[in-house]
């Protein structure tokens, strides 16, 4: 049984303000609530919708379709949905390379850049206070399980850039080719907003300019800030 | 004025058989539309709803906002329309590196390789038959501009592989750091599908297996194929 009480907690997980409030989010589906759950993230409710999907999970609930649908963000929802503590964000560290985000708002391209993060063992990623919130349901269904793996922080970037020792890198248009460019051991690594790039305040504080050069005829669009990203951290790890 | 049978031939045109038949596309959006224009494709018409729009475009129709709205595949439609002639196919050529695909299905990531050909200078993108049409609407959405700059050719991609002199390279979980590939001056980049990446058929041909190193935690999920293709296109034009 799943009480009103209960979907209407489930529903306020769609608004930033509640999932803030309450310290929940919301996954749907089985393969990334199951991704999720490996990646160590604590459960505060799994719920499916027919008994032969509680098999699965441990401590689910099985409720009904109906109660299920009220409870998801879906218009056709998948029978599966995980609430999840949100995990304590960690102490950042100066030891390797660290990304960060100014005002990145697409969803699908920070669920992305998360999994890149994953990929190259990347344990931070530093978010301006802009930046889409990546407990969002969009990153989410991007970012699969690498949430529970990278540690996203939000915070005032042009504070932290300021005080920071680490040497500052970020993506211009008219900065040095990267290939040229010798990476430290440690940096970090400042992507832009889709459509206006690094803002004027964090440019003056970019210690380093660097551009990924263009082959092709000159076109009117950059590269887009996710596959950038992913240029830019193998040039990183590959040095 | 925009005649019962105009309206029926653009709306025809969301579906691959139509496109095909009548050699025509359809893109929305004033910002699309002008990039398209401006990569050199020829229209065959273009709908505002707006007589203030049509001072931005050269033999333009103004029709009404209802009218539009019939030939518009958006809920919410933006006022610009634009029908298209399809290019005609070019011959491919074996002068410089080619990217092939096998089965790739979702049009964000076929737009997104477009997008990264056009930037590191690949002219022309061979795609099997099953993969998605580069003239589906959230093709087009993802690409912008650069459909009319990278000659997309689809074809029966195992004759094709099978009868090429280039060397074919193919990313794999078990293939060669591509940090140490030597890369010819000249090849063929097969990415694979989404979730099954590379057919067993097609990996029987690949004559330089290539991985992207992983430097994090082992996670389940592999880099996706839209990153993957930006990061081996970098290293393509960086060696």
């Amino acid at each position: 049984m799943v009480t009103k009480n209960q979907i209407k907690l489930v529903v306020s997980l769609q608004q930033k303000k509640y999932r803030s409030q309450h310290g929940l989010f919301v996954v749907e589906g089985a393969k990334t609530v199951n991704e999720i759950l490996e990646a160590g993230l604590k459960p505060y409710k799994l719920f499916v919708d027919e008994p032969n999907k509680a098999e699965n999970f441990n401590g689910v609930e099985v409720v009904s379709k109906s109660e299920l649908k009220q409870m998801s963000s879906l218009s056709n929802p998948n029978g599966v949905l995980g609430v999840f503590y949100i995990p304590n964000v960690k102490k950042t560290e100066n030891t390797d390379w660290l990304v960060a985000l100014d005002a990145v708002r697409d969803p699908g391209n920070l669920g992305t850049i998360i999994r890149l993060c994953d990929w190259f063992g990347i344990k931070h990623l530093i978010c301006s206070l802009d930046t889409v919130d990546c407990y969002n349901p969009k990153v989410l269904q991007a970012t699969m399980g690498s949430i529970g793996r990278v540690n996203v922080v939000y915070m005032d970037l042009l504070d932290y850039l300021t005080k920071t020792s680490l040497p500052v890198f970020g993506t211009f248009m008219d900065g040095d080719a990267v290939y040229q460019v010798k990476m430290p051991k440690t940096g970090i690594m400042v992507m832009g907003n889709e459509a206006n790039g690094i803002s004027n305040e964090i440019t003056d504080i970019v210690s380093q300019k660097i551009t990924i050069p263009q082959f092709g005829p000159e076109t009117t669009e950059s590269l887009n800030v996710a596959t950038a990203t992913a240029i830019l951290l193998n040039e990183v790890r590959r040095s």
